[in-house]
């Protein structure tokens, strides 16, 4: 075996033996410097390749509010007007994303902070006006990703950090909600990588009954999930998160984990973490 | 030749063919969407690799009066408190970073917005305070800079856009002098790549009379350099400039150039642009 077979034998060993975290964090994370930065460790610690995309937390609130503008809701649903999307562009891709880039380089961990514009990693569609016009949102579509572009950007040994922000190709930022994102780059990344999609949230994850932490749920898969949400222990709220996880799952995501981020740790540790939504198992 | 000596050769011939220049803008450019539209486009239509960097134009400023923030200035010098830094992370980091990252995309130019935190491209050290407490503004020594790094962005297909921000290395984001940047950049990249370092200002370039844009020096070697400072040609603000600019060419740089942002293009058509500084001719 000569060299250059060598290399891409350990390029293509890589590519399979390398698993993918994609880990989204919200504003419980986000807005608590204490929690944020034992959160930063524990994903540092984690082994294989890695991507953290974040929500907005309650500084944009607070600069639109300092700022005078008024949060605009139609028919309950929030409408991102110009000077909104000026305001989530520096809070979400300036204050939030550059200040987790500068923590977890403290930990040695090289990362990059990113919108969708940023080498052209997510490319989406301004949502057409029906009955809303939502102003500068941006849709994900199944093309929106190029799984080969992060994964060049990996394999250059950097961490990419995404924020909520996304571009349409024509000089268009657009405002893109995290948890899609999240599952968006989870689904184009399982093309390439055994990849896991971990939402953290203020939870320890399901719960058979929701004042009872130590209800927790471990494992759901398709079957079980429809007989929880018969015993009505899945409902309203939570429906429409696990319906986007087990589709996450349907087209390649190897598992999906809804937990609390000060557990990720125990990923770590092979302890048990939140519940791990998989395909049939 | 077997397949890994090709490869390898083809690097090497590729570092040494392939050009680099690094082109600093500020606010001139940035505050005016026909003159930056114009010059995002010059720019991507330059051959071989490119970096830019940006400084801060009105926003940065817009919005530190608007929240209340007074600028603090010592002795003239302009002054970093916690709250201004948390203004510019916004404006430099978010909002004219990545808008410039979209513009550039919407060209196919593969940028990638950075500060000099995300992939620990520029680690700086928090001024000393001796007389003056500048508060959070990091110093570029010999050190900040890793060319292989930055190179290996370049290589993975990505065009790096920095903006005035660099971090500690322990979690702390730091403003930092553009120019400076700028400067520092094409000083470490040298050491890969022939450098072309440019600084986009609002004037042709050094002018003999500078109320005659006619009157443009096109090219200034050490010795002109002396003639004209004997001649009071170039003389005050000017001069930290130029020598940083010699200091850049001393340290292995090619040439600086100093010129209008519109006339960008000139380079790309071999038509004269601004002032060339090189070594000894």
């Amino acid at each position: 075996m000569n060299k250059i077979d060598v290399v891409s034998t350990e390029v293509e060993k890589n590519n399979k033996d390398k698993s993918l975290f994609v880990i989204k964090i919200g504003g419980n994370v986000i807005d608590n410097s204490e929690n944020l930065h034992r959160f930063l460790k524990d994903f540092t610690a984690l082994d294989g390749y890695k991507i953290l995309v974040h929500g907005g937390g309650k500084a944009a609130t607070q600069l639109s509010e300092t700022l005078g503008i008024e949060a605009k809701l139609v028919e309950g649903r929030r409408i991102t007007d110009i000077d909104t999307l000026r305001v989530v562009t520096m809070v979400y891709g300036g204050l939030i994303n550059k200040n987790i880039v500068a923590q977890l380089q403290r930990f040695s961990n090289n990362a990059i902070g990113l919108t969708g514009a940023d080498g052209n990693f997510i490319r989406t569609k301004k949502r057409p006006v029906k009955t809303i016009d939502y102003g500068f949102v941006g849709d994900i579509d199944e093309n929106s990703i190029n799984p080969n572009n992060i994964s060049n950007l990996m394999k250059a040994g950097f961490t990419p950090v995404f924020c909520a922000l996304t571009h349409d190709g024509e000089g268009q930022l657009l405002n893109t909600n995290a948890d899609t994102i999240a599952s968006a780059l989870a689904v184009a990344m399982a093309k390439l990588y055994p990849t896991t999609l971990i939402y953290c949230f203020e939870k320890k994850g399901v719960l058979k009954d929701i004042i009872d932490e130590s209800s927790l749920v471990n494992e759901i898969d398709p079957k079980g999930y429809e007989e929880l949400k018969a015993q009505q222990i899945i409902h309203s709220g939570m429906l429409p998160k696990m319906d986007n996880a087990f589709s996450a799952i349907a087209c390649g995501v190897n598992a999906v984990i809804i937990g609390h981020s000060d557990d990720l740790g125990n990923l770590k540790k092979n302890k048990p973490f939140g519940t791990r939504l998989s395909g049939n198992l």
